[in-house]
């Protein structure tokens, strides 16, 4: 058996998402081996993101201000919002460089088995700000959970935003995918979501 | 961007061995969404390993006390000595219950293009025990780095120690393993570390 300090940190970096007993005990020895310094900064910057970083009373991306960048650029559509999942899809979309408006994260999806119900995401805030606005995008994950909260948002949009658009991304092949490698329900998304080409469009 | 606070602690994440830069960003996401008092368990239990272990004067195992529990151990032979290169190797040969002899922990292989040379290791705290010693089981990884190390123990422990049997663990087929998987080299040492079967033993 380990000493004492050393089992409870590979218990405790056990906690992070997708590590196992092996990994664990490699990121604690990792910590053995290292300088004081760069434990130190390690222990420094889980200590600044706790007192830091905080979610945009806006839109519910995480910033250090009371409101994001995004939300607090003049330049952005903000009748435009982009709705996902988590403050990781917003990073992903802004790197395509391709989407102008602002979003709106939900910090989580409906999910019975998970027990996570609609008044446990920030639903209410999207009604409210989506009042106002000409667009909202639904992009949550394509998976069983992102579809039911797509479809519970499209319904209560529908009705508490009457004037505003409600769209959904596209669901088709991703870029570089081939036909006989794409399951079923991306083929049927990809053949009911069909468009016309060029100059027909 | 992510927020500053939230950046840094993704590149320090990736200091950890293997952690690449999506991984590290699930586990500061997953720090964002931790409570306070996780997150203090975690910084806690880091500066906890950096204060409160050190290595064991005599084996180089990691420890708590002056000694490691093992050598503490009057129970054990202490002139047997298994030569490991990490305080990991001890644990997983104390899980087998097979061993009842004391340790020697290299902390490190020689290795040439790391440019890890024998005075970096624990060779000279070996020799020294080693003189006492019966037998010395040299068990580093059967990689590159752990055979020059081994070869270059069994030279200068042959020298220094005339007196002590000098062994190295066996290779061969993993249990459970199959001849047609097995790589080439697994296979010739296989050959050559043949034994007599049972009563012709």
């Amino acid at each position: 058996m380990y000493p004492q300090s050393l089992q409870v940190l590979i218990e405790r970096f056990r906690q992070l998402p997708g590590v196992g007993e092996k990994t664990a005990e490699r990121y604690a020895l990792s910590v053995v081996d290292m300088s004081q310094e760069d434990a130190e900064q390690i222990v420094q910057a889980i200590m600044d993101v706790k007192k830091k970083l905080t979610y945009c009373r806006t839109c519910g991306n995480l910033t250090e201000q009371e409101e994001c960048e995004i939300c607090a650029d003049p330049q952005r559509d903000h009748k435009q919002i982009f709705v996902v999942q988590s403050a990781k899809d917003v990073l992903a979309m802004e790197k395509t460089g391709e989407y102008h408006g602002v979003y709106h994260v939900l910090n989580g999806l409906i999910s019975a088995s998970k027990g996570i119900m609609p008044e446990d995401l920030t639903i209410d805030a999207l009604v409210k700000r989506g009042k106002d606005a000409s667009e909202i995008i639904l992009a949550t994950n394509t998976t069983m959970d992102g579809e039911t909260t797509a479809m519970y948002l499209d319904k209560l949009l529908t009705e508490q935003c009457p004037n505003v658009l409600i769209t959904r991304i596209a669901h088709g092949l991703p870029f570089g995918g081939m036909l006989d490698y794409a399951d079923e329900m991306t083929l049927a998304h990809a053949l009911s979501d069909r468009r016309t080409m060029g100059s027909k469009e």
